[in-house]
């Protein structure tokens, strides 16, 4: 997730990114309509004939059936912040739970849970209160505001619509175009001008557009300026462009001294715990650590719903390794699964068609950079098969060079395709030793690893003694500051140092803390000599592999992925959760609502909940057929019907949810089927081999 | 939790709280060297030699292991705010999974996910804007801030008791005094001053400290300047003491125009998707909603470690109930509960003794106002019990009338005693219809429940008839305001209304979003009559039983609870949560590093794993007693050794934390047993009965 949750590290320093890709736009077009062929619970080979998707009706189910809702809806709402209800939350939890067993437990991570709130120079380190921005611009009239890249783009891409339609190109209706229109009701853009352009226009357009995630604020300001780019309600000219910066900013503490703000990102509390994370691990490399919280980020102008919000939920893995050996032990584990990969040449020659190949393959070619990150990169595509995530709609992308910071030794994002084109939902990162050397030069607090040597070393290196007693009398108070800097340079630092003593006989250098300009320290104050020393141990800052997981946009990608209308009537629609990540596992239904049936209803609810299974009851007067449908929005994988019958034999009949195929058996055996099926991986076939197929009644 | 994370609205708008209440002192006097004495894991009665309590070994073990460690520690740290290590986090996981299953699933609550960042108006009209606060003070030469009332309350302690040693009275020696210090190095009072006080002044000293928690702002500062009360460093007088909002305030999006908040509590996202959970619900009443996250109070100088923090995790239902009808169906499961009560009538005798009643008895003499209020303090009982917390150190204690809400109908807060003295560490309050009142009116969204009559009524009613043309032309802009506010008045306001028109022929009102003042409407603007109605629905605002947890003050007196040291080595330090509650379940030790054993390790380790039972391997060098030592300290119930018997028979032993005791049986045995004791609730007994006791070597 670097260049979305994981932030500007992985855009070189330049500006958080977007959701859909341009190089994706060919994938995107065709997207808006795709097809959805669900194959049911794995393992239960239904084929299904299947509707055009269609997010107007995606939407109105997960509002109607409480997946989510504006916050503060009755007080209008605000952009950018949504609330989950019971099925929302109850999907966000056991996702959190199958990630929690995938990673922290079966990969022995240590989990930690830091604070959201965090102080102004711990952000100022890592760099977020610097470069941590977005570029905005202001109407002065109208006080409107506008995210810079988002307006050029919007507003360009609305004039090469104008001129496809002037042209009689377009493939879409107007009707269609009005529709899509009332889908992305927030556009800035209201209205297409139907206008025929000069093609020489229409191709610097096409430039813009596919560039548009690389331009500085000044060259969005200079496109603003050139191509008449303002307001799009009125047409007037906006101020030009400038930096806002993302972060949640407030005061800790009554004296409003001590300014803080709200994370942006889970990460930075791992790398301060690093030290403490190492003496818990006995010292022992590689290891990772792992957090799963909200972090928060001050969108200029949310739209695109559950994908792009200022409060969400992550879920960060940060793998600490030795950076002189990255192999991992498990590397066999997921060698040979063949994915699609995006390589950066790939993109380079404008291409979007991925390369299918093993992660052996990948690693070996050098296409991923090496054995934990392709290691990452496998059990990230486990997890999301394991929830849900249609295999046929994902990809890993790497990062193009300009976007990535210049530290990064190799970055690939997990993207899912939506309705919205494809989506970053997991970054996998290598961020070398970045954060925790820009942290331990500024604390002074040394955040490596110990290793004893084979046998002991002996090496020449730069040593640095300075004459402590002159430095008091020259910098006074800040005297220590200039001391501490000296002797927290780097081998290669102090080689340059040698090097500038030898032309100047003295050392100019802007020193962090001192605020009041650069610093000359005389040729005499400090000796920097190389000198042989016996070394008996390894220290080294490890680097970090960091696989970052958006829950949010997963969850919401989940959604479109699961959604389907039965064929025989597109206004049923179903959400085909795995049984391990619908909400509800099972809805019991008395078939009918007499009183001899209440004794029963009572037995099977004490056995479920006994057996630890998230259950519904529905005695509502309403048909089977609209009980079962009202549960097939909200994705509740199994139904149970107590009949008369079940009065005689204790049997009850069991529903499965996409194919509507019903067996029948005693409750313990029902039971025992839920269960296998739910927490064991077994298919609805192994599940219910003991049980007898059942004609199922019309559904109506 | 209503005084203190429920806060203002618990104690009349005045302010939070404290959490040693000065009724407890004399048994927090004697509680600093409890003596813990432990049962082991339940069902194993093994009876051990205590070892007297002590708060600086806990807190050493709980840093060295990390169960949690001040945040930003590498920065010097920010007070107030701590960031769990792996053990605390898996500790927390494991008793919010507990609370989930003991509350959501077992009582079919609607869990939601609401937003921290919380808009002004919001918060405006539940009263925190204005309310919720506490009173400092500043020392305007050396800008210091202390909160008033600890500060009144410190140094009359310290002057108080440095009249006691003047007397010869104190129990305590001048060395257990200087510990003490020092176990409280964050206190302001840094020295104690022996020196004999007025009998009568000893009085005064005494009445304060009692009444303490109920004065004004106003009332402190005079406290402050009659008893000469300053800063305690210096001597020097502070400025008057003034109210400093709790809330953490931030602006959301870019113009900076929308103020916001970071939440003070779950509860008012809850009410505020009141309407979409009754339909979700299906319109049935009564049923709860629930919420788990973080919620932020910026205190001003946070003492007391876990116990007082500026970022904590809350676990809150919000239980909508008919206000004519609080019984509740399953009453019957907690009646008999035999808890300690200490009501309201008790505390104004100004004693401390709690009564011993069951949950039925203390509401049918309402001393607990009605079931439902007492459903839930049997509930929140149990659900403590079942962490692990001891329940000979656990008490119920009613809200003083000065304490609560004009509003509420009854509070009593779940209060554990720790060495800190009793702290508050779960609310459970009858909110009445306070809140859903008044956003309903705010917003004029009803928040109302519509029960069909079992037959129509008729009803005289007040009927508010507007002279819609009139309000435009004198109110301009402001009409609708005024006539939504005339349109949204209740049946007793109505009254009100009619008595004023009566007497002045006009109403004079201050209406919410008016700024400009009172508003005065004419009495020909206005019909207000009594009418006759057929009614066929009733519409009621329910009314809320809320219980309220704070986790993190849980974990601490948890961790106080279970700590205690072996009597035969003072430094071998254990903590004995429940199975279910530990950080990991198994510590798997192999006997040597021999690489024989290997295959059985690995063997052992996949076994566990797909049982899916938390484990971890310990293979050091160091001694078997060692690393047992190591791992009571983390709480680790269980331990698996392998040794070379393992390898003929495939048979390991299993040891149990507590006692020590050692079992020996085949490997799925041992697993069996431990799934069994671990989430099937049996004891030690029970689960290991099929499993031959093992001659336990020395741990040494």
């Amino acid at each position: 997730m670097q260049s979305l949750i994981g932030l500007f590290r992985a855009r070189n320093f330049s500006r958080t990114s977007k959701q859909v890709r341009h190089f994706a736009k060919p994938a995107q077009t065709q997207v808006h309509k795709i097809s959805v062929k669900r194959e049911g619970i794995e393992g239960l080979k239904v084929s299904k004939m299947s509707n055009e998707f269609n997010r107007e009706q995606l939407e109105s189910v997960l509002k109607r059936r409480f997946f989510f809702a504006p916050s503060f809806d009755i007080y209008g709402g605000v952009s950018g912040l949504y609330d989950y209800g019971p099925p929302g939350c109850a999907v966000q939890a056991n996702i959190v739970d199958t990630w929690r067993k995938h990673f922290v437990h079966e990969e022995d991570m240590l989990e930690v849970d830091t604070t959201m709130l965090t102080p102004y120079e711990v952000l100022k380190t890592s760099g977020h209160v610097d470069k941590f921005a977005d570029w905005m611009c202001r109407d002065l009239k109208t006080g409107e505001i506008f995210r810079a890249d988002h307006l050029v783009e919007e507003v360009i891409e609305a004039r090469l619509k104008g001129d496809k339609l002037a042209r009689g190109h377009s493939t879409e209706s107007a009707d269609a175009e009005k529709d899509k229109k009332k889908k992305n009701r927030k556009k800035k853009v209201k209205e297409i001008k139907v206008e025929k352009l000069d093609d020489e226009l229409v191709k610097e357009y096409e430039t813009i557009l596919a560039k548009i995630d690389g331009y500085s604020g000044e060259e969005l300001g200079e496109l603003m300026v050139k191509y008449k780019i303002g307001n799009p309600a009125t047409g007037e000219a906006l101020e030009a462009p400038r930096e806002f910066n993302l972060m949640f900013e407030t005061h800790i503490g009554p004296s409003g001294a001590l300014r803080g703000y709200l994370r942006p990102e889970t990460a930075q509390g791992q790398f301060l715990n690093f030290e403490k994370l190492l003496d818990f691990n006995n010292e022992k490399m590689p290891f990772a650590s792992a957090a799963i919280g909200k972090s928060f980020r001050n969108e200029i102008s949310p739209r695109s719903g559950l994908l792009r919000v200022r409060e969400f939920l992550m879920a960060e893995i940060e793998h600490y390794v030795d950076p002189e050996n990255k192999s991992h032990p498990k590397f066999d584990a997921v060698k040979d699964l063949k994915l699609d990969f995006l390589p950066r040449d790939i993109q380079e020659a404008g291409k979007t068609e991925p390369i299918k190949m093993t992660i052996g393959e990948a690693v070996s070619k050098k296409v991923v950079d090496n054995e934990t990150l392709g290691y990452f990169l496998g059990r990230i595509y486990l997890f999301l098969m394991k929830i849900g995530i249609d295999p046929a709609k994902f990809r890993f992308r790497e990062h193009m060079q300009n976007e990535m910071a210049h530290y990064a030794a190799d970055c690939w994002d997990g993207e899912l395709l939506t309705s919205y084109g494809w989506i970053e939902c997991v970054g996998c990162a290598d961020r070398s030793a970045y954060d925790l050397t820009v942290h331990s030069r500024k604390t002074g607090e040394k955040l490596c690893v110990r290793q004893m040597l084979p046998e002991p070393k002996v090496v020449e290196e730069y040593d640095c003694e300075i004459e402590k007693k002159k430095f008091g009398p020259k910098f006074r108070r800040d005297a220590p500051k200039v001391e501490k800097w000296l002797l927290s340079q780097s081998q290669e630092e102090l080689e340059d140092l040698v090097k500038e003593l030898a032309a100047n006989d003295k050392i100019v250098a802007k020193i962090p803390d001192i605020t009041t300009g650069e610093v000359e320290i005389p040729g005499d104050f400090v000796k920097i000599l190389k000198k042989k020393k016996t070394v008996h141990v390894r220290e080294y800052i490890p680097n970090v592999i960091e696989p970052s997981f958006g829950i949010g946009r997963i969850i919401y990608c989940l959604y479109e992925h699961s959604f389907w209308t039965r064929p025989e009537d597109s206004a049923r629609a179903v959400l085909s959760f795995p049984p391990s990540v619908a909400p509800t596992k099972v809805l019991l239904v008395p078939l009918s609502s007499n009183a001899a049936l209440q004794p029963v209803v009572k037995d099977v609810k004490e056995h479920l909940r006994s057996a630890q299974i998230p259950f519904k009851v529905d005695d509502s007067s309403a048909s089977i057929g609209k009980r079962y449908a009202r549960n097939d929005e909200l994705g509740t994988p199994f139904g149970i019907t107590i009949d008369f019958d079940s009065l005689k034999d204790h049997s009850v009949t069991l529903r499965e949810r996409d194919s509507t195929k019903q067996v029948r058996g005693s409750l313990d055996e029902v039971i025992t089927a839920i269960k296998g099926i739910t927490y064991k991986g077994l298919s609805w076939e192994e599940g219910v081999k003991n049980l007898v197929p059942f004609e199922a009644q019309s559904e109506e």
